[in-house]
């Protein structure tokens, strides 16, 4: 099993200037001046606009990042999978919203034992017959909080049709044991569209379906206490569409590849930075051209394509995979060359599966490693 | 962190008949049957072929694993980074050969200190400077087994030219607290070409450098104690070729999507069965046409398309991703439905990175979970 944190070769240089420069890698660094106002800034954007935060997880999937954003002014936490969740409540996270619907009797069992130590746990349900499974598994005298997870046009959960919904609304209202918490409404297939009008469009179009739902509810006199949904890259366009009462962006606190890539007109995601790169060293200069790193295929997420050299590589230089366990690194000019042990930093192309790589963040401010965070929601189990 | 292995939900499975069909998912899953079959396959080709086995443990990056292919007669475990060659040497393992080049000093440091409590360890190099800085850390009580690295087509790390190579042996030869262990020439880039003559006629143009430094080498009365190189793709040709001593293939214990789509004439991968699967849970069946899992991009590599259903989902259903945390099931015909809490098996499309997003095996036998193995050699560190 890996070393535990306080034990890694990086620990040794916390705290010592310049640090940054000769960290063993690869590593995934967290810039926290830029982490801090990308968090700033969401932040008082939502304050201003008077919307809800409650921020996705399945970005970081650390405990100690979903308490800054708390601290920040969050409601809580967005998280994708029960042992976030457990990870999370038991680090002491409040208002956790499980975004996907657990089905099975191993996950209802360990739902039900940790709504009983959690504050404001939700889950989303979808199905008649999963609503009645959570009721039969959840208790009258701690109610389980559930949403019902509306399509918007991510093609993954969510019932279609307005009747649907309501049916479904009623059923977890029949039951002593389950509490209805509101509507959620995500849609993942609009966030990264480049064009920012492109993405407007499509967005408003999604969206039909639970402005109608919303309408329908009205009229029978129901308000959800809560429509969640929306994210990084819609989220000024969700508060205005005046449907949600919070939004659970996740990207904006580290930004990447598919987000750099995008038209940020009027979006307001020109105000977000870079602050998670991931650090690779030259390992080979044996051939012209090029040179060879150790961060390949199990350094990056690989759905979105090549990294982004950031900082410490020759004006025009490329990265790309070359394997498992290595990069390369090419040269825009003949001439130019890198020192074997050099490091360069790179934007990851799709910030949470690269995330979900590595153990642990090395935090740095400036040039220093400050602090070394566990990423304690990752694996699965 | 995530909970022990003796702590987590699996783990009450052990076991029970039919335990496999009631996993909680995502799981990665080791079928022992399929495993132990393909282990023995290699082993006693390897054996009638006079050639020995040194596999590849960037593919499964568990001791347990690589002391069960050492029991079949390997002669260790190529190892891809320092942590591995850690966990595996601090785990009993001997023989393991580190297939990277380690440059900085904080590796050279580890690497020294690891050689001191292991037996038989090597290391690559192809850079004068990199063998003078080995040199300067290791010590002559306990030389260090040092390998040269040389460019046969993966266009990674290796040395060009038979010239270099002869000085860079010569230069280890010079110091003390070095001892020439042989020759590595790996050619990732030929393992999974579809079609079977189109990889021999590329192994054997990429070979000539080999065959080259060989003769050059034997001219001067100096044979490399070892030559390691070749893969799963490759292996009946590295040994026809008669320039290796021993070969490092890793996929072939388990296999994939890209072995799978291999033309397998003659190249003995049709021995090979598919030992590794990812088993997935249908968590939404709200939409017609198809349903949703909790398999995502977070649960299978990403790089070489998507994963293929082995089992549970109707003729002709295909999978797809559908961000972070969902895959989608897609039905060939109208009509085709799958419960909500069924669960499919797929076979991930590249088995190394998809191994590296897991921290352990469940083990089974049949439809029995057998045991949990820890992969100890995932992470940077």
């Amino acid at each position: 099993m890996p070393p535990r944190l306080e034990d890694r070769p990086n620990m040794r240089l916390l705290g010592q200037a310049g640090s940054r420069q000769y960290l063993s890698t690869p590593a995934l660094i967290l810039d926290l001046d830029a982490f801090e106002a990308n968090v700033a800034a969401m932040a008082s954007w939502a304050r201003e606009t008077g919307i809800g935060l409650r921020p996705h997880a399945k970005t970081h999937k650390s405990s100690r990042i979903a308490k800054a954003l708390i601290a920040a002014g969050a409601k809580g936490s967005s998280v994708a999978t029960i042992s976030e969740a457990e990870a999370f409540v038991d680090a002491g996270v409040g208002g956790v919203l499980i975004t996907s619907t657990l089905v099975t009797g191993d996950k209802i069992a360990r739902l039900v034992a940790l709504n009983d130590r959690a504050r404001d746990l939700m889950v989303i349900a979808d199905d008649p017959g999963n609503v009645e499974k959570l009721a039969g598994a959840a208790s009258a005298a701690k109610p389980l909080n559930v949403m019902i997870d509306v399509e918007v046009g991510s093609g993954r959960t969510g019932v279609v049709g307005t009747a649907s919904v309501i049916n479904l609304i009623e059923r977890v209202n029949s039951y002593p044991s389950l509490r209805f918490a509101g509507l959620q409404a995500y849609n993942g297939s609009v966030q990264a569209i480049p064009g920012h009008s492109d993405r407007a469009a499509k967005l408003d179009a999604d969206l039909t379906p639970l402005r109608e739902l919303l309408a329908a509810l009205s009229a029978r006199g129901v308000k959800p206490p809560i429509v969640s949904g929306g994210g990084t890259g819609t989220h000024q366009l969700d508060a205005k569409s005046g449907l949600f009462t919070e939004l659970q962006p996740g990207s904006y606190i580290v930004m990447d590849r598919i987000y750099g890539a995008c038209d940020l007109r009027g979006s307001g995601l020109g105000t977000f930075r870079h602050s998670l790169f991931v650090r690779t060293s030259v390992i080979s200069t044996a051939k012209p051209g090029y040179v060879t790193t150790d961060a390949g295929l199990k350094a990056f997420s690989t759905d979105s394509g090549a990294p982004v050299i950031a900082t410490g590589a020759p004006q025009g230089a490329t990265y790309s995979f070359k394997g498992d366990e290595h990069g390369r690194i090419s040269f825009a000019e003949p001439g130019q060359s890198m020192a074997i042990g050099h490091q360069v930093e790179c934007v990851p192309p799709h910030c949470d599966p690269t995330v979900n790589l590595y153990d642990c963040y090395h935090v740095v401010r400036g040039d220093t490693l400050v602090d070394i965070w566990p990423i304690d929601g990752r694996g699965h189990w």
